[in-house]
């Protein structure tokens, strides 16, 4: 997505050796014009697919997640990613590590919002190992549902995620693909839409 | 608000003494269509105060907050609750407690986003003993930015957030006021839009 890839060089700042910051558009502050269009594109990429369900994971995947779910005309679920004193029954978990931030977390979601009839479209903000990613897989396979999809905001193409969702069968579309950093920029791949 | 007052009845839970569980349409599922109807309404409580930015707290607060600013056309700002190994300077924090998990956290936002030019409105799902709003409130004081209101999808309005914040001279505009919880039901106050 053109548009993506034109902020994410325009604002996005790389730290260290992996680490890409897009907290001015996309995870701290949050630029709606773009969050919408990246809803148009993820909701025509999946428009033929019968999508039922929008899921992701807080907090930085709500705001892209919400506008796919109002063009595809369905709910959007965000796992949690803490406890909570009014969760108290049928929730669905999968332990995710992070590598980024080195801790092992549960993530949650309440079974009564999927069933055997949801076709789910997951989108996060980052792919980069893959864990959260497959960590919805697996909550939302334990509902029955299917997941039809991940689309991904920006995806770091030098580390596994992708490879890992795909041997899952699950079709991965990412609006930025990045091969790599070089002396501090930012090098794309060809983006999935 | 009548749409939210609605669908507080139909599909809320009143858990205990006083906890309303709204996961089907806020805190955990989300609905799009309330949450854009619920941007039009703060937007337009709001609309001749010059704001610029609309500041929240992740993650519940994130769907209604984009909607408003969607309206407004200002960029959204969400507060993060938990550190992030990329936000390393010029960080603006508050100690939040929160009487619901029993834990003070540290709230946080990237200094730069605010300035002293800036009008922000704060937006957030719930209104409880205020704590959240005081703390997002101090955060953008810091950074020499104006308050100007804070917009609350629901508000408990027997416990004493709203006069909490109102004692700081700060406007408070709640879509839902539950005055009790009577046998299990909401009984709603007169809300402020």
């Amino acid at each position: 997505m053109q548009l993506l890839e034109d902020r994410i060089l325009k604002d996005g700042n790389v730290l260290g050796e992996n680490i890409l910051k897009v907290d001015s558009f996309l995870t701290h502050q949050v630029d709606y014009k773009l969050m919408k269009e990246m809803g148009k594109v993820f909701a025509d990429a999946y428009k033929d697919s019968g999508i039922t369900k929008v899921v992701t994971i807080e907090a930085s995947g709500i705001a892209p997640a919400v506008y796919v779910a109002e063009v595809l005309d369905v709910p959007m679920i965000f796992a949690k990613k803490h406890k909570n004193i009014t969760m108290t029954e049928g929730i669905l978990t999968a332990e995710v590590y992070s590598f980024t931030k080195q801790v092992t977390s549960t993530v949650s979601i309440a079974g009564k919002f999927l069933s055997a009839d949801d076709k789910v479209l997951i989108v996060d903000d980052f792919l980069a190992n893959g864990q959260a990613a497959k960590g919805l897989i697996d909550i939302i396979q334990q509902a029955g549902s299917e997941v039809v999809g991940v689309g991904i905001v920006i995806e770091k193409s030098f580390q596994d995620g992708r490879s890992l969702l795909e041997e899952q069968g699950v079709r991965v579309t990412s609006l930025a693909r990045i091969a790599k950093f070089e002396n501090g920029q930012v090098v794309f791949d060809q983006a999935d839409a």
